[in-house]
């Protein structure tokens, strides 16, 4: 009782100290500690009402004319901007649209086809999220490419003069492994191959440095830490001095120069528009662009420095009430190798969930002994992790 | 002036008599007359309810619950069984999701892959919406194979053994002519070819018979006509016994047998989930599924009859109220060349559709010359009808 008397005071003072502490006020949240936001994040008070706008005077009264009127038509490219601070994107890079899965489609072949004569092989990062895999094959099966998939570990080694793309994930969606972007991606460049990157789990986590690293394509979704709603589109960042090269497997009427011309010739135009392909899905579109205004005013750096303060916390919490031996932290203890989410396995885990979220705390289960913890910084606090870990060990028990 | 009263009369005659006059109240309307239906379908007025608990409840309450709680998982599913009626399709062979230029990849590159060896050429419309030339031209650089842009009627004698799809449009965009889909079928058929229809302006304006022509594959968009609201996800039709044969040019996540098995081997599951990509955009999706309802109880025959005698009032209309020869209808007068769209060429057509808008009859423009008049039976009328022609016979005076 002691450890959880002083735990208690503890969090409680993080909590009084914390900068952020205040956002939390922008979401829609309950009496239960929600640490699923790395799979689908808190609705952002506001976005509601602003949906009503959307609907019923763009939608229902301006109709047609809100292509233009309301912004519509630009809502891929400005919402781009609108996430690239995230990402350490300068603007005119990022376009929103579609989902992760053709994003990640879109930008590997592009990529091969930029890589140039003799690159025939594709590496795919092992350890990812399967889509990036299945479509990865897809990408090397209609380029004449070969794929192999390996940990990011092996990657350096494996790159070489075929190497054309690799695929990597930034965060390990398992384990919450952060990745080393910037060795990984000077090493792919080091070869005169491209890097793609998967941003899903670090995009509004942690900063990312996207310009800075010199990143070649990247895509994310946005229903994660950028809390844009269910499904909400993903995006897809092409460096800028890489965009005329730019050569989209799915170049739809919407990345035209001239998308009204109707010109049965397709001329691709400038910049990150080229990466849109069909008409945008305006109400998940608008929803998503009302939801990213939370971030108004708030440094990625500073969202980082929490977020680990509160997974460190929330270890210490584990440790201290949870029988030694009883969950195996899967999530690196290192600072630079840890992204927004603790990672435990135990043996029944499935079951573990379930009783947890029946107490209130809403972790996720990964197949086959994962439970999964993610701390979104905007609206996760540390009462709520001292109180996650408590009821953890009172369930593990 | 006799004219006019002679008409107006008709106008009031036939509304009185429309069965389907009623369907008006289900929308949003206001005092003009809203002939770009064809473009953006007007909003269903039950719609912003829905999706405020759509937003509050579910996302904001139930949050990550909401994928199996409400539906949110099998919504793609579901969403094309509710459209499938409306196309002459039976249950499970529609999916809804991505946008129209998408499923025009997915389902060309997939019948190219099920035409089988030594059949090397795509044949597409000429006349189409620009984007489905581009995808064809993309999808037949990625499967090795030639392409032929073609007018639907020179697509018969050009089909042969080295044929391995074709991609038309059931109604041509710009003109409104309706093509003969289930003699195009059959010829493509007799070839032994697959045929992709684009049913994007056709789909809830008239019968389609996906079924009962023995179609392969078809793809169409959900904010025209069946008023999904802006950019709202399309479709993908695939026929049941073609399924097991439809290998997708992009096997996200969604469409494995296995989706949280997450297995790095993909496999894909069968029906017409196969057609699924990445996490589905929920609010986009949820409006449309909403905005289906107005369909409740309304028979396409009845919405196909009531949109003939429409555009034939509306051109007797158009003929009595503008001096012979200022406007050339491209739409052709046969009812079974007409889908639920009057074009009109004429010189100044940009200039004049602006002067349109401005008093309240809202239809499009098309490049270079065209001014399309979009009529939606579930909410147009004949009185709309007298009303529009009128002032165009004013503008153009």
């Amino acid at each position: 009782m002691s450890d959880r008397t002083e735990l208690a005071l503890r969090a409680k003072e993080l909590d009084a100290a914390d900068a952020l502490a205040g956002l939390r006020d922008r979401f829609v949240l309950d009496q239960g500690v929600y640490l699923d936001g790395n799979s689908l994040g808190a609705l952002p008070a506001h976005v509601p009402d602003r949906m009503r706008d959307v609907l019923t005077r763009q939608w229902g009264e301006l109709r047609i004319r809100s292509w233009d009127e309301s912004g519509w038509w630009t809502a891929p490219e400005r919402i781009g901007d609108r996430i690239a601070p995230l990402i350490g994107a300068g603007p005119g890079q990022v376009v929103v649209g579609d989902s992760t899965s053709v994003n990640v489609y879109k930008a590997l072949v592009a990529a091969v086809r930029m890589a140039g004569e003799g690159r025939t092989e594709i590496l795919v990062d092992a350890t990812t999220f399967p889509t990036d895999g299945y479509i990865a094959n897809s990408a090397a099966r209609m380029t004449g490419c070969t794929l192999r998939a390996l940990t990011p570990a092996e990657i350096p080694a494996a790159l070489g003069p075929r190497t054309a793309a690799v695929l990597l994930n930034h965060v390990d969606y398992r384990t919450g492994r952060l990745h080393d972007l910037p060795a990984l991606t000077a090493a792919v460049h080091d070869a005169g191959a491209l890097v793609v990157w998967d941003l899903c789990h670090s995009a509004g986590a942690l900063p990312v440095g996207l310009d800075a690293h010199g990143v070649d394509l990247a895509v994310g979704c946005t229903y994660k830490y950028l809390n844009g709603g269910p499904g909400s589109p993903a995006y897809l960042y092409v460096r800028s001095d890489l965009q005329d090269r730019f050569d989209s497997p799915l170049p739809g009427w919407n990345s035209h120069a001239e998308p009204f011309g109707m010109n049965p010739e397709y001329t691709p135009v400038p910049g990150a528009r080229r990466g849109r392909v069909g008409t945008p899905d305006i109400l998940s579109m608008l929803a998503l662009e009302a939801a990213l205004e939370v971030w108004d005013g708030v440094s990625v750096d500073a969202v980082r420095a929490k977020s680990l303060t509160l997974t460190d916390f929330f270890l210490e919490c584990v440790a201290a009430y949870t029988e030694p031996g009883r969950v195996e932290c899967v999530t690196p203890l290192r600072h630079e190798e840890r992204g927004s989410q603790v990672a435990l396995r135990c043996a029944d885990a499935g079951d573990v969930m379930k009783r947890l979220i029946d107490r209130g705390v809403v972790g996720d289960f990964r197949h086959p002994d994962v439970l999964r913890f993610g701390f979104t910084p905007l609206y996760v606090g540390f009462a709520d992790a001292e109180r996650a870990a408590r009821v953890l060990g009172e369930v593990l028990a």
